[in-house]
């Protein structure tokens, strides 16, 4: 292990990671040409990518990354991709009234779409304001940073043994990261093969309904679109409705694919092989599979009685039990694993329908799924280290260990578990007070319930909140420093905090 | 120690408890003939209370309890207080209109007087609907209250150890707890005249502004009344506007009492004994006045600048300066270390304003105080802890214990003390989701916010919430069921969560 961290390495593979995103903004480039968009925004934008990235490149010649350089690689990769994905919004920007001409929007917008949170400051989401290539664009990165998430999860965390997260990746060699291993790299190819897999299954069942005659809206532009923010747990869309734009056939046939975005994908290893036992007793899978059930039953409830004011939802309105359970169905899976597709304005919904909402958006996808938050292979540790506490309480001499599924969890990893989810929590309480302060400052009325909504929002990678910033509303109004406030969280929370905050830090820096 | 727990020698020290009872409530009897009100009320529940110790003592003969017991006997004790101490709340109330008159109501308001929250079902709090004795006794309970809280946290939670609570007296001699050991008891006597000490200090200093007219409103029956909640942590008043309902000069005057019942009572030894620097340099100390004093600044700039709407507290009204000032100081240290005494509907103030209450609620007094909530020790551990992750995860191999004030916390401490704090977390968000959804049940408008303010005021022990629970309005709109989950919050926040969670798990009772 190196001395010193050597920033050289770790900035040269960013380079090659901004190098590919070139690649990836060939399809932009394509988009422009088929609709007859102006061609040179991308053409622009990919020059600068392919001329800075080969510049951080030749900083050093053959990097191989110890594990402290794996974090600043994750770090700093995350953040330059944000920036050089925010040049097109930029550049079409230049001259026209997109809100994405100012660079601090263009970054929130680029952060949220690589972190695949989903938050938006463009005004008016329409294609008569922005054109195919730049909506194109915008779901497109959160494809690509659904992909990145993948190799942090299998490939990185794990090995750095940040927060716990080698319970990932229990077959993980070691804590050392020389360079990542054939059995790592066929891991992360196979997952990206389902991650990809299902992504081309979806848009081929979204274009066949709109030939079917069922999803008037979705033509191929938007089922590509879709199907590039599904997987990620991205919650973009080029409608300014989201998912509400489209009939309830593509609603039900796109509450199966959220539900895949936060499964962890090494389960569908076990169904290749017919091994379905192993996927049906993974207690993450099937607390994952329980909360989605319950909360929208209890949600369902709600809406269908009326207690929480419906809009036309439930109660004696036409087809009230179909498309209550839809919305509660559809609206617990997006939030909970951090989608954040709306099918409603449940920022219009009664206030104990949010209550309702807000404990889902608490939850978190499943480790080893693209899903961001605390994650529920945490909370499953936590509730059982307090469950231990509780025993020891009153068996004071007695020593049991922490198990998961049969496994027992080293006291490091329960501890780091603990640590992570305070440290979770913490950041989303300052960042909601700072957030309010920073509103009551330029004048901007903001309740409490938007300044919290803001912050769980942006650090677990949600998109919307409640209020002015709800599913069909913006974060266009917050001032400048909160929006570069929320770009830090999206980062942190994206990037499972620890890898950013430890750069921070002098220790990281030091011998 | 016993293989089972003996519940009979628990049981039989709870009936020891509720006999000194009854002799506290000769002071309402004695204010009863003071007031001419009528004497039957507290005559009938004296004979009860002792009927009911007596009772009970007869268990058994010579109760010694171990680790076990003595977490039973805690848990027993502050509920059957509760209970018997509601019994003078429903005779007098019987016939009558008061709202008290129902057991459940009854029980809410004894619960909250014993556990020092200060939460009101009372619908009008005046002299003119209740008489002089029944609006003393919710003092005096929460008086007797906090004389509980002392032994439970220098005799009980550090021998039972507890959530870390062996923190709090690093003295303490071993998990063992045969009977008061002399040393413990002499600290716990040496604390009470702390507490009988400030109580009188602070009963004298009112009556004495009273006298030199600079407090028209508070007679000696107020500055009893008042003398009683305030070193608890309490923040009863028979007053429906609480502190409001007094001059400048009194709210002042009490301000440094709030703060002193925060603080961890083990520093007034030093003090004694001119060891200045003992206290000075003592690290939760230092956060407690630093968060204080921060919070506070933060709060006079925001209604000062009239940032959050200040109802004739800032900006161009005359003495705008001093009021602003007293309201931010005296609203967060009682706020911050859960009195929750009020200057001022805050319930009204701007939602950023909210918002720096809400964080100063989420801190929680010192330990070795009577202040409820997290507490600032644990956090600091937390803390502490999470900045060894950061360490730790930039270098892997290293070994780094956690340190407070140069002593090195056990890692089994750190790690109760993370459960306690994501049991509190957890707790508070579960209860926050019932509330709302109970609510919903029965037709409640509730908000986000109210539900949440609800569940953290009686967890955390604090009293007044937003919304109708603010400082000048009440629990009563709440349905019986509702009311019922707050009385558990407030048990089980009182006597730190895990003592009242742990003789619900099975463990407990068996081998
Ligand atoms: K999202
Ligand atoms: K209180």
């Amino acid at each position: 292990m190196s001395v010193r961290v050597d920033w050289r390495q770790a900035v040269a593979f960013t380079g090659t990671v901004i190098k590919y995103l070139a690649v990836a903004m060939l399809i932009p480039l394509a988009v422009s040409i088929v609709y007859g968009d102006d061609i040179l925004t991308f053409l622009a934008s990919i020059v600068i990518t392919v001329a800075v990235g080969v510049a951080l490149e030749r900083l050093d010649d053959d990097p191989e990354l110890g594990p402290r350089e794996a974090l600043l690689l994750v770090a700093l990769s995350w953040g330059a991709v944000a920036i050089i994905g925010a040049i097109p919004y930029v550049i079409a920007g230049y001259g026209t009234e997109s809100t994405l001409r100012h660079p601090i929007n263009a970054l929130f917008e680029s952060t949220s779409g690589f972190t695949t949170t989903g938050a938006t400051v463009l005004g008016e989401i329409s294609l008569d304001r922005h054109s195919h290539a730049i909506l194109m664009w915008r779901q497109l990165s959160q494809w690509l940073g659904g992909m990145g998430i993948i190799v942090l999860m299998v490939a990185i965390l794990p090995e750095a043994a940040v927060n716990g997260a080698q319970l990932i990746d229990s077959e993980a060699p070691g804590p050392e990261l020389q360079k990542l291993t054939p059995k790592i790299a066929e891991t992360a190819r196979l997952l990206w093969l389902f991650y990809l897999g299902f992504t081309v299954l979806l848009m081929a069942l979204l274009v066949a309904l709109h030939y079917a005659g069922l999803a008037p809206n979705m033509n191929v532009y938007n089922a590509i679109a879709h199907g590039f923010s599904t997987l990620p747990t991205g919650g973009f869309s080029p409608q300014s409705e989201s998912i509400a734009a489209f009939s309830p056939a593509v609603q039900w046939v796109i509450i199966p694919f959220i539900l895949v975005a936060g499964t962890n994908f090494a389960l569908f290893f076990f169904l290749l092989r017919d091994e379905y036992a192993a996927v049906l007793e993974d207690r993450e899978f099937q607390v994952y599979l329980g909360a989605n059930a319950g909360l929208a039953l209890i949600l369902w409830g709600l809406l269908f009685t009326g207690s929480a004011p419906p809009l036309d939802i439930g109660g004696a309105t036409q087809g009230a039990l179909e498309n209550s359970l839809r919305q509660a169905t559809f609206q617990i899976a997006s939030l909970l694993n951090s989608t954040g597709y709306a099918t409603s304005d449940f920022a219009q919904w009664g206030d104990t329908a949010k209550v309702v909402l807000l404990l889902a958006m608490f939850i978190g996808g499943s480790a080893g799924s693209t899903g961001g938050g605390i994650k529920i292979v945490r909370w499953l540790v936590v509730f059982k280290g307090i469950r231990r506490q509780l025993f020891t309480t009153a068996h004071p001499s007695a020593v049991k260990p922490v198990r998961l599924g049969g496994t027992v969890i080293d006291e490091d990893v329960v501890q780091a578990i603990y640590g992570f989810t305070m440290l979770y929590i913490l950041v989303f309480g300052l960042a909601t007070v700072l957030l309010a302060l920073d509103a009551g400052r330029v004048g901007l009325e903001i309740t409490v319930l938007e300044a919290a909504s803001a912050s769980l929002a942006t650090i677990g990678n949600i998109g919307p909140g409640f209020g002015f910033l709800g599913p069909f509303g913006s974060y266009l109004d917050f001032p400048s420093t909160s929006k570069l406030l929320m770009i830090f969280l999206m980062w942190f929370g994206r990037l499972e905090i620890i890898p950013v905050f430890v750069i921070f830090t002098g220790a990281f820096w030091n011998e």
